[in-house]
């Protein structure tokens, strides 16, 4: 990159943040927990969101679904129940906190507990843009190999929990979550990890647990 | 976006087209296939290229691999016999042609008839850059899902090939070689469509004979 080009996109992020420390506030002030979730196309974040609701049946979510085109996901959330916002971004690679600050209104008037944020599906771009989330979670499916974490460090570097979803798979793959897992934690020692299938269950009460505990954590 | 942002971009674009477009005469006059392998992180192209390398074995191959972070695919490569030059992009989300110029004389010191680009694990941004080749494959791992391909339409639209893999997976998954066959073709009617698994090999000879058509075609 030219320097023009660095200033640029330091001063770009420096404005994003802004925004992401105004989204968190508010939300903190209202007791609303922000997720953000990052991943590959087909992580399944849709999935684990669906799978989520059935745990925490008391507790009411909405979604803001990033995508570079079609409304699939919010569609099927909708159709699951869950209140559903869609960005399509037209071809940007990510979600920045201004996209966000555009629908909040909109997602707050569902009167949500907790907002996952369905961020584009790409484990680079996402990673350098705060959107005002309490908690940031990267999720790396089993088929995608356990060698990725390191591959693409800032998703995990910048994350407080990583998914390894589609575990049920594993016996089919080449696949070690040990081997997965210590790779993340070289890269951010802090990470919470679970391992997680929607299709048995394994993890997800763990998750929910999670989910539970951070949003009791912003209301007291 | 904003259009002065617009702008940089487009003149960026272009000044990468003139580059891409100078690596493709020299290539052609060299009579060496260039091969732009796009996809999401995991989907298997270094280990397609090590699959093909024996279904091809009397052709040279060497592989250009762009990653963010770690030369775990080059050195893969390498254990494996094939010529492989690293370009960490140290968080850039694509390649760009300069990038691919600056490394093409050492590559090509290697006297390839195939040079294979590995693409940085992204199915959204490396689609905007063209790297000079004579042939764009865009890959999708059943794992990812049938419905990804209207999602991220540019990879589908600018690619020539589109290869599914990991085939041998989908008797585990909720997944439709058809329909994700029929949403590629919807974005792009032109597309070559290849079911193929490394594990069982099926689609693997369609693949190479492709291959093999296209240098045939490019030396005649």
């Amino acid at each position: 990159m030219e320097r023009r080009e660095i200033v640029a996109l330091q001063n770009l992020l420096k404005a994003n943040d802004l925004i992401a420390e105004q989204i968190n506030r508010r939300l903190t002030e209202e007791g609303v927990l922000l997720v953000d979730l990052i991943s590959s196309p087909g992580a399944g974040k849709t999935t684990l969101i669906e799978r989520t609701k059935d745990l925490l049946p008391d507790l009411k979510f909405a979604v803001i679904n990033g995508d570079v085109q079609t409304d699939r996901d919010a569609r099927r959330l909708k159709e699951k129940g869950i209140p559903a916002v869609q960005i399509a971004t037209g071809g940007e690679c990510h979600l920045e906190a201004h996209m966000v600050e555009q629908v909040l209104d909109d997602v707050l008037s569902e009167r949500p507990d907790i907002i996952f944020i369905e961020n584009v599906g790409n484990l680079i771009c996402p990673s350098e843009f705060k959107l005002g989330e309490h908690l940031r979670v990267v999720l790396l499916s089993a088929p995608e190999g356990d060698d990725k974490p390191q591959k693409y460090p800032l998703a995990f570097l910048t994350s407080q929990v990583f998914l390894i979803t589609k575990v049920d798979l594993v016996q089919h793959l080449p696949f070690d979550p040990e081997r997965a897992k210590e790779d993340a934690l070289s890269v951010n020692p802090k990470l919470r990890v679970i391992k997680v299938s929607a299709l048995t269950g394994e993890g997800l009460d763990e998750w929910a647990s999670l989910l539970r505990e951070k949003l009791c954590e912003l209301r007291k």
